[in-house]
């Protein structure tokens, strides 16, 4: 058994995790199921947008040539001469000082150049006045100023946000081709862990890993499969880890990957034959974090400790999945922030600390979510950040700026920048 | 008809519309089940934790008095008497220089009050040797220092995160109470609408903005009804939302809402005696949102313009629905960014513009997601945040500072910041 891990960088650790990581496959998709997953091909504008010229108000389309020389001395009356209600078109053709009523949204007809609003005018029956005069196009939006055919709307490897949803049934996009979620295992491992209703014998622990890890993939609109295991030995757990292997794209273990007597998670990559990226990060919590690949599927062996596991899934397993299901901005955003609490202990290693974010006057303050072990779970249910302190400081004090990884986020940004 | 109406302050607005709102009846869920949802309850710790003082790491256990005087040069030797596996305890009683070999998470027995990590000793057989003394307490996690029965993890009124899951597994709550979400019903009208896969008749376009609020709502974690109107006249509409009021907690319609000849949304507010909040705001886009109340339901009366809905969603509805579903943190975080693009367009009213944002070392950079009129689709559909801009300014040009709406968040503010 190796006793002696060495240590990589984090920045490193995440490299060698999402360079071996792929996009799943494609698959095609109703846009009204498209909210949250991946664009896979570029949107592309189907038609000129707005499709006709069209009413941007409520009121008259009339000839601008009509109005000029309008005044507050000397009003200009117009004689309603038709209507264009929205969704209808109007052939009727404009004489000198004669309107359409017009809604709007509605096509604005080829002899009116114009839109006056209702607010625009006094009002008589059947005809109007207006104190000044308008000019060509004037309240009318004209066909293509917003797109035109074949503009790109939203490019492939973006997340699907409801205005893209929008745009798909713009354009009439009735099926959409996304990538595919990948399927998650997740397998929380130790002899210590019982069932939430078991009894709590002594050295017992009720299992929070597993729920914990299957919201954080809910966080990411990924539905995991959880796996248990019957024994604590490695014969069962070998044979579950090859089950679970023919049924999802990624496996995350809990526990067991320490150096104890007890961790099996070593030979099970050996005896798999997978490969692994690393086996020691040198960051607390969660320096032990292993991560394996057994073909294009990782297995991220994260350690038991409460934090230690969060910290491990959200800098480790979130990248990798959000590469798996295709986004081209598969990191969380950092954001500068003003620490709202003394955190004094020092610490050779990158720390990452569970954090209670808040905004006031448009700045981010973080405060150290109570309890910080990493065997700490309190703290992970305040946190909905991680301030990030660099290695080999002397400890922070109230008012000092920080780094957040912000964990609450559906977008990303492109590099790792911590 | 009233053409007149009178615009009031965005924050007055919303503050009619969130004034107005109690969060919903509470139900029980399964905890597996309550990532997003809202607690109804403070999650209060059931025992301490750590229940029992657990070896926080991997090694040995041993009486730190028979550790004194180690050194490089004075190395002493311990005999491994018996073994504490994770999930298990030992009454031995430990004697001079003995020790347990113990396991990360394992009770320490009451005989030892150290625990020596692996990599802190030279192993031989049945023994190992220490090279400096260890204190009392050393890698040892002491009962109840994280918290003790009774302290308030996470309180009423937060969405439960992953680490709340994980608390409540901790602590045992296999049923938890949370506030009901909102049943939120969507009508989109307008006689231009046309379904995704009908012809595109002159003077048609399709419905986007149904999609887009569905949308909006998932993002939330609610899940929408959605209505449909057979013809487009004053009585159909009323069934149809006599219907809904007996179906949803909330009524969202889009269209309609202006001062045209075709607009009938004052007529139904009065036919079904609501009260209405307000029909005109001081922005753009959105200025003519129409809010309504019929007893504890609100009926939101959005623009039919794209960019306009979408904004009157996020500004009126959302805080609306997270007051609803029991959050006590109901409003979009405001951060302060960087302009990452002129936006030259002087306006009186305060303006919100759907922008792309970006995070650059640390820093939020906020770009107009391009064609910035209230009748934009396309501009949403790149939007991941609102920049706000106060009213009665001259432009502004890239580098500015400004305030941005995070849409994207899971987590909120307390007040409303802008």
């Amino acid at each position: 058994m190796n006793l002696n891990r060495t240590p990589i960088a984090v920045s490193e650790a995440v490299r060698r995790v999402v360079s071996g990581i792929s996009p799943l496959p494609v698959e095609t998709i109703s846009y009204t199921e498209s909210y949250g997953r991946i664009l896979a091909r570029n949107l592309a504008a189907s038609m000129d947008v707005p499709r006709f010229d069209k009413s941007a108000m409520d009121g008259f389309a009339i000839r601008a040539k009509d109005s000029r020389g309008a005044s507050g001395e000397n009003r200009i009356t117009f004689k309603v001469a038709a209507e264009v209600p929205a969704g209808a078109a109007s052939d009727y053709e404009l004489n000198e000082n004669e309107a359409f009523r017009i809604m709007t949204g509605a096509p604005v007809p080829k002899s009116a150049d114009a839109v006056v609003m209702f607010e625009q005018t006094r009002q008589d029956a059947g005809s109007f006045s207006i104190r000044r005069p308008f000019e060509m196009g004037e309240n009318i939006a004209i066909q293509g100023e917003e797109c035109t055919v074949g503009d790109i709307i939203v490019s492939a490897g973006t997340l699907i946000n409801p205005g893209a949803v929008a745009a798909l049934a713009t354009f009439g996009y009735k099926d959409v081709e996304v990538y595919r979620k990948p399927v998650v295992g997740i397998l929380a491992t130790g002899s210590e862990l019982v069932d939430i209703d078991a009894p709590l014998e002594v050295g017992k622990i009720r299992n929070s890993n597993g729920p914990m890890i299957k919201s954080q993939l809910q966080r990411m609109n990924i539905e995991p499969r959880i796996y248990a295991l019957e024994a604590d030995d490695f014969e069962t757990l070998l044979l579950r880890v090859q089950q679970m292997l023919g049924e999802v794209d990624a496996i995350i273990t809990t526990g067991g990957v320490s150096v104890g007597d007890y961790d099996h998670l070593p030979k099970l990559y050996e005896a798999l034959g997978a490969k692994e990226l690393f086996n020691k990060v040198g960051m607390r919590p969660g320096s032990v974090t292993t991560v394996s690949m057994l073909g294009s599927k990782p297995m991220f062996g994260l350690s038991g400790n409460p934090s230690a596991c969060y910290t491990g899934f959200e800098l480790f397993a979130r990248p990798a999945f959000m590469k798996m299901v295709g986004h081209d901005r598969i990191f969380a955003p950092v954001l500068n922030a003003v620490l709202d609490g003394d955190f004094k202990k020092a610490n050779p290693f990158t720390r990452f600390i569970r954090a209670e974010i808040d905004y006031r006057e448009g700045r981010v303050y973080a405060t150290p979510a109570g309890f910080n072990k990493s065997n700490a779970v309190t703290s992970i249910a305040k946190s909905n950040g991680i301030i990030v302190l660099p290695g080999g400081t002397r400890g922070y004090e109230k008012g000092d700026g920080v780094k957040v990884m912000m964990t609450d986020m559906t977008t990303g940004i492109d590099h790792f920048d911590i």
